[in-house]
């Protein structure tokens, strides 16, 4: 997935504000999800729902305004109840690295229960992960 | 009422970026509500939205991060279906003006059909609008 | 321009908050000014600051997380020292009308000090018009 | 330190967005360095920055709109090159939890280069590390 910078997204130091890769994140799970058939919002029409639990962002280098970014995406399921998102995020042109980390998600159900996450998407990781292993973690395009 | 100037509000101009104020408006409307006895989160509850239907901003000065802001706000009824909050934000120590607006909002149900504001709202819109006239707009402290 | 709603420009209304479209209007002016051939980020690395004067929004529909928005922009200049940017959103499958409104900018220079429009950009904006006015403000793809 | 949670903030779940948090934390930051007597401004004001190079958010309840949040930060330097601020937050009225975490910053000069932190830093952080001792990492009033 490509995303250009916005200039709501920098801050006064010229690079990108420090809480940005999280909506970044959220825009490559969105995308990812989407690609592999399921789309979140039909996630959450069908009454799951999968808050994040865990956030974590090392900043690698600078994005400027209009920067175009490359971002990766790859998903995982640590145990039986969480889901993983690992995400990096590169400057398209260069190659040269932005930002990486990961968010941590559980399933619950629409009243906030945790829920056992649904069969199709332990099946979707599965293949997934293979994916993710044969074409270097790039499975957002 | 006062705001600092967060970090994520500026942008690479070394300013605050467009959108903030709309954001600031926002947290004046809550203030404004709550000191006048009837917090929005109470209205909500009660089933009535108010939706913003218009809004209109102009930008007059700087602010910079960590800036105490002062920010005045005034509500009024322009027809008998809409509420209309004006906004003024100037720099807390040395009275410069920063930006002001007006948002003009309707009032619907939960199903997000308008309805006509409830009798407390035009009963505080006129001791409102005589409060404001006395003490030269500065309701929300 | 095609834009995806984020679930981060969301609230708990379940739609757009409002002070989003202004975020979605300067995403808008970007990918205008670079069909134009004139990026944004070379105007400033030339010394020419674009900040915004005024900004209206009106709200015209919901908005959700995911949904695919269509975005389109004319530029014009209502005086010579002022640029007018107008924007469009409208739901790209259905055509539905989410918000409209314009941004009224000046021309500054690196101190901020007021500066004449650069003659390409007057230039720019005849040439634009007069494209707006034949296809129907479709102008930024 | 006390945070009204703006409806901004909120997200069609209906409670905080989740990069929500890293802008709460960069209050916090600011908050604690001006009770320490060095407001960041004339950190950066001196020419020393304090870019993020890490940020982990840990989400533990839910924070609605209006909700009023207790904010409580410890400054601690890992390493002789870098800073780290934990921040807990709970909402103030019942204390339950809502989310926890921490950044860790480098110290550069205004071209970007690091520089080993000034040596009132040490000192505050010393003093600071006892304090926090003292009265159960409520240092950020």
């Amino acid at each position: 997935m490509l995303l250009r910078v916005r200039y709501s997204e920098t801050d006064q130091m010229g690079t990108y504000y420090n809480s940005r890769p999280l909506e970044w994140f959220e825009c490559a799970r969105s995308e990812l999800m989407r690609s592999l058939g399921r789309p979140y919002t039909e996630i959450e029409r069908a009454g799951l729902f999968m808050p994040v639990r865990e956030a974590h962002v090392e900043y690698l280098g600078k994005a400027r305004y209009d920067d175009l970014l490359r971002v990766r995406s790859v998903l995982t399921m640590p145990s039986r109840a969480q889901i993983r998102f690992d995400v990096e995020i590169t400057q398209a042109e260069t190659g040269l690295p932005v930002c990486r980390g990961y968010t941590i998600h559980a399933v619950v159900n629409a009243a906030g229960k945790p829920v056992r996450p649904p069969k199709w998407l332990a099946e979707l990781v599965s293949a997934e992960g293979a994916q993710a292993g044969e074409n270097g973690a790039t499975l957002c395009p």
